[in-house]
């Protein structure tokens, strides 16, 4: 089935590309690095921040938010940007994946999940089809397919059940969305957990269907690093390279950047925030500790050379603080600077590819991870 | 003792009074409302948030910064403008109060008061002397007299063993600040519980001794509003009318525009940020409880007339939903909504006294507020 193509290409660089993706919210600049707004709020974030960051495009999550507010109540209030805000494009997951780790009771058929609710109890049940529906109703500019998504290690069987039911599941995902307006997107999921015969049969089973993008899922749930690497590089030749691929739940700033030499276009993680809130910080030096003592007395900055005004102007010694007190502030501080470092990263990325500078980007980038934080004073 | 003088009266009507209080960080505009950032952080509100609000003058707890990171650090950290990034007028209470509400095992003696730390059980002894320091240390504008707070209902014996005590103190306090640089503050504090024969005393005490600026200490502590407004009456004509009045502790915006009624000029509470962490937003039509279900599918603000753009534009679906979700933004946007309210009705205090419209402007404020919310769609 043919299918209409919303991404850009603007350059490359061996398997690295960047490009533009056009949804109706906007565009989104790829390599791009969705931040996780989970239920309508990224946590302890303003808005206003997640943009100013640099963030084109952000996550909301199907599962949450259609069990709470309601997928039909925020349809009502206009949609996920009229009811949040947030007025720029979001991607929002399947729901799939929640049920899998978040609820009781669930129950796969080839026909739905039936699950018990986490908040009150409920028993729902989600279809592909309904979970395109309610997708539709939160006003999604990417749309993802439902799929099911094997925890690692699995056995190899299991793996295969779960990804051929994955593929049924894409074509009823694909049909229930033919009636979105033009311009809204639907992603297919390749999976095959660590089987890289699974992997390149799906992918090509999802570019039979025929999708707006690809995304790869099932990765970044246990395994090393080098396995998930392999798996993109597996699936990578089978993906059409005009369409973009998304990488889902990555990652640290190291697999983003290995990922992205492998033809990866766009990421999401919780990890900027949710470390955030455990008083770590993501800087040119590598991940730092702001927990630790040695920061108690330094009137230094994260990184004086950012071009974020926290990470600038906040002194280490005040992070601590805040990060040993418990105050909000400190974890509100340390999620916009590590979104704003990831953007940045991100950005940067893109900038290298499109100057055909990549490659001397990743050493210079990994060489500052490596050298570590600034010496103590 | 003759001690200069830093505030300006610029309008009266009846009793209220507006002006405006000189400090080494700038300019504090009266009757003003302090914002409480306890652990030298407002919960869940950026810096800037809290300046955009309106405020001149945030308060800081010398218990809690004391204890951590310490005095001593602040200091050498530049105080607690450079240390927190607040770059405006700050207030430090004496320590006294917390020692009293959080602390173990405290024993109360002439000298001085010995307790243990809720933070980390180290055995602590803060006198008069040792009070001034810490606030001197952390860069305070204003610095308070270490006293001894009785909560209500109290034996009259016990309220004038701790008021005697108090004006003791305000003496050593008074010696021990002689050193300050010229342009630093400090305030006496009237206590007496609610004893009115016991409150003048302790105002005539304070005055003979002499200080920039005279708090009224001992209220908001479980006493009935009427008692409250009573101790002010009794107390205020014995305080020069040319030096600030600051209302320690109080309030809600009912209590504040009692309060100004009477001659007060300064305020400091938790209530915005702590009322709004509870789901409570403060606004024209009184305080509106936002996880009442009358609000989840209702797309309009709280107050569509409000200066204060998160006021004007969230819907109230959203903060329901945020509220019912527990997520972070919930009680971050509540609170600067609470906050921004507060100012608000300070601008507009300060305005009616200087146009004359005060009483006219404290019956149609209690109007709106008695009137309650919108009616529901």
């Amino acid at each position: 089935m043919s299918i209409p193509n919303h991404f850009e290409r603007l350059a490359t660089e061996g398997t690295a590309r960047t490009g533009r993706l056009t949804t109706p919210h906007g565009p989104v600049r790829t390599p791009a690095f969705m931040p996780v707004g989970t239920a309508g709020a990224m946590k302890g974030m303003h808005w206003r921040d997640v943009r100013d960051a640099g963030s084109d495009i952000v996550l909301g999550n199907t599962y949450h938010l259609m069990l709470r507010p309601g997928a039909e109540r925020i349809a009502a209030l206009g949609g996920l940007q009229a009811f949040t805000g947030w007025n720029g494009p979001m991607l929002t997951d399947s729901g799939g994946f929640q049920v899998m780790s978040l609820s009781e009771l669930r129950k796969v058929k080839e026909s739905a999940v039936t699950f018990r609710s986490h908040i009150d109890g409920a028993i729902v049940e989600l279809s592909p089809e309904r979970s395109i529906e309610v997708q539709r109703l939160l006003g999604s500019d990417i749309a993802m397919q439902m799929d099911e998504c094997v925890r690692l290690p699995a056995e190899r069987a299991d793996i295969d059940r779960a990804m051929q039911l994955s593929l049924r599941w894409a074509e009823r995902s694909r049909r229930a969305f033919e009636s979105a307006p033009s311009g809204y997107l639907l992603f297919g999921i390749v999976q095959g957990g660590d089987v890289a015969e699974l992997r390149r049969m799906s992918a090509r089973g999802l570019v039979d269907i025929g999708f707006h993008g690809y995304a790869i899922g099932g990765l970044a749930v246990g395994e090393p690093q080098p396995v998930m690497l392999a798996m993109i590089e597996e699936v990578a030749p089978f993906l059409p390279s005009d369409r973009p691929r998304y990488l889902m739940g990555v990652g640290t700033p190291d697999d983003i950047l290995k990922a992205v030499e492998r033809g990866v276009d766009m990421f999401d993680c919780v990890m900027p925030t949710r470390n955030g809130r455990h008083g770590m910080a993501f800087t040119r030096y590598g991940q730092i500790n702001l927990r630790n003592a040695r920061h108690a007395d330094d009137p230094r900055p994260l990184d004086e050379t950012s071009s974020w005004p926290t990470t600038r102007n906040t002194s280490r010694a005040y992070l601590h603080h805040l990060v040993r007190s418990g105050e909000t502030l400190g974890a509100m501080l340390l999620s916009e600077i590590n979104v704003a470092y990831y953007q940045h990263l991100m950005k940067e990325i893109r900038n290298a590819i499109t100057q055909g500078l990549f490659a001397d980007f990743c050493e210079r980038t990994r060489r500052d991870w490596e050298n570590g934080d600034i010496a103590m004073r």
